[in-house]
This record gives C-alpha cells, sequence and structure tokens, in this order.
C-alpha cells in the first residue's frame, strides 16, 4: 500500500509517500518534498499553481491513499485563513483523482506516534525517524509533519478505512 | 459589461449579476442567489459540490469580469479557515475559466458605496437598493453582500483594470 501524506500549507505543503510492505509490514519512504509558492505571486496563480503540482504530483506517484492534516483551530485567522485556501484547493484536487481522503488532526498524529497528544516536535520527529528507520531527522517541518500524518493514516487505517465515506470522509 | 459579485462561504455562497449599459450607464441586477451546502455532508464534497455549482453558473450567466469580497480577518480562526477553504476553492473554480477576479476588502466596499468605511449593514442594503433601483431592500444578506462587491468593481473598474493582473490581480 502506498499512502500519500500532506500537511497543508500555501507558502509550503509538506508531501511524503510511505509504501509498506503488506507481507512483512515494513514502511519505506519512497519520496518527500514540498510543494512550494511564492509570496509575490498572486492569490488565485499561487492556488492555481498548487493544485496543478499536486495533480502532477498524484498522476507520477500514483499513491492508494491520501492522509491530510487537519487544520488547528488556535491558529491566528490570518494564518487560518491562508492554510484554508491552500487546503479547499487541496481537497479539490484529490477529489477530482477520485482519490480517499483521510483527515487527521495534529493531537491525534501525535496519539499514533508518540501516545502523548501534546508530544513536542523533536519526540516526533524522533518517533518518525525510528518508525520508518531513516538515517537522519525528517526535514524539513512540513516534510516531517507530511510523513507523521501518513504514519497516523497507516496506524489506524483498518479502522478508518471501515468507516470513511468516499472521497472526504472523516475516519 | 457583466459583473459578478461573490460573497464567498462555505455553508452559502451569495452572488449577484450586474449588467452595466455602456450607452447610459444604467445599471441592472439580471440575476441573483445562493450556492448553498449543507454542515451534514463531507468537506470535500461541500467544495466539490460548491466548484462545479460556480462551475455551472459561470458558463450560464458568462461573467465579463468578478470581483469578490477578501477575508475580514478578525474573524475568528475556524469561521476563517471554513470560509478560506470556500474561497480558495472558488479563486481556483474562477481561474479555470480564465476571467479576471479582482478582489476587494469589507471596508473598501464600504467606502465605494457610502463614503465611509464603518457603513452599518442597513446602510449598506439601502445604498445597494437605490444604486440598482431594486424595489426592496436586496436579501438575504449573502445576496446584497455580493451585489455590493459588483457594485464596488463596476464604481473603481476603470482604475483597477489599468492595474489588475491576469486573473487574480488586486486592483
Amino acid at each position: 500500500m502506498r499512502v500519500l501524506g500532506i500537511d497543508p500549507g500555501l507558502a509550503r505543503t509538506g508531501w511524503g509517500v510511505i509504501d509498506k510492505d503488506e507481507r512483512n509490514g515494513r514502511l519505506r519512504v519512497s519520496e518527500s518534498g514540498c510543494l512550494v509558492t511564492e509570496a509575490e505571486t498572486g492569490l488565485t496563480e499561487r492556488l492555481n499553481q498548487l493544485s496543478e503540482e499536486l495533480d502532477g504530483l498524484l498522476r507520477r506517484v500514483r499513491p492508494d491513499e491520501v492522509a491530510i492534516e487537519e487544520l488547528y483551530f488556535s491558529k491566528a485567522s490570518r494564518t487560518a485563513a491562508s492554510v484554508g485556501h491552500a487546503r479547499g484547493v487541496i481537497l479539490l484536487t484529490l477529489s477530482k483523482s477520485s482519490l480517499q481522503v483521510y483527515e487527521y488532526n495534529p493531537r491525534r498524529i501525535k496519539i499514533a506516534l508518540t501516545g502523548y497528544g501534546s508530544a513536542d516536535k523533536s519526540q516526533m520527529q524522533r518517533m518518525t525517524q525510528t518508525l520508518l528507520n531513516l538515517p537522519t531527522l525528517p526535514k524539513p517541518d512540513d516534510v516531517a509533519d507530511a510523513l507523521a500524518v501518513a504514519l497516523c493514516h497507516i496506524h489506524t487505517a483498518p479502522l478508518a478505512r471501515s468507516t470513511a465515506r468516499s472521497a472526504g470522509g472523516r475516519p
């Protein structure tokens, strides 16, 4: 099974692809990266660029399932609006590809990886490194967060799959 | 010239079409309405529905230009995120139609219509009624706001057009 994890953002959208070998359960990061849009570019153009680059990524890596971070609501309203624009476009682009999308909030991702809902960034990164058998801590933060949401999905997928609705169901 | 005004929202996106007769400057509301999505529906499905209905609306009314409200940042972060999701999808859908999009913040819309940046809702609705020669106050609020942003664009369009960049430029 191939899972694409996404940490949405307007300036930077982190992504990571994890392959799970169904015979032995082994996990491997196939690739990861960041979709970047420049602040000087107009908003509509940035959203268009994000959508097209994500579409290209989906065609290239062909994930079986996609896991995406939910918005963290204590963020400032300006940040929430900016991430919201990007996240709306990402969800729409994913749904056009008929992909099953699973959403997880930050607390749930922390619990899935560390057993602790208030785990800090370095605890999360160390756990991601261990679970994925990476030589170093996952970097940058957007990619680390994308790998973490993909891992969270892989850990909770059997339950999620049984309850999710098609294209956008919340596990 | 035909201008489509949009007041973006996830649950309700108000829209209004104003035709300006270039010979005598007369304005006329051609149609108006609301794109509605239900709270019980999954987020991705709501965004998909919003995009498809807007796309159908664009094909039907064929506006020359589109004016859309900017986000009002003092809103709560949950509201900002929700409107942000919808607004991102709307901007993307408009850009796929190669339409010129103009964004106006609430204060600028108020100044364009009443000369006063802190005008209240009833002042705005009375001015919209007067400028568009409507028999009654424009209703509901989403439609009134959509007509107001279209009117703001019509009033400031000559300047806006000279400075805007293609598809998403800010006047």
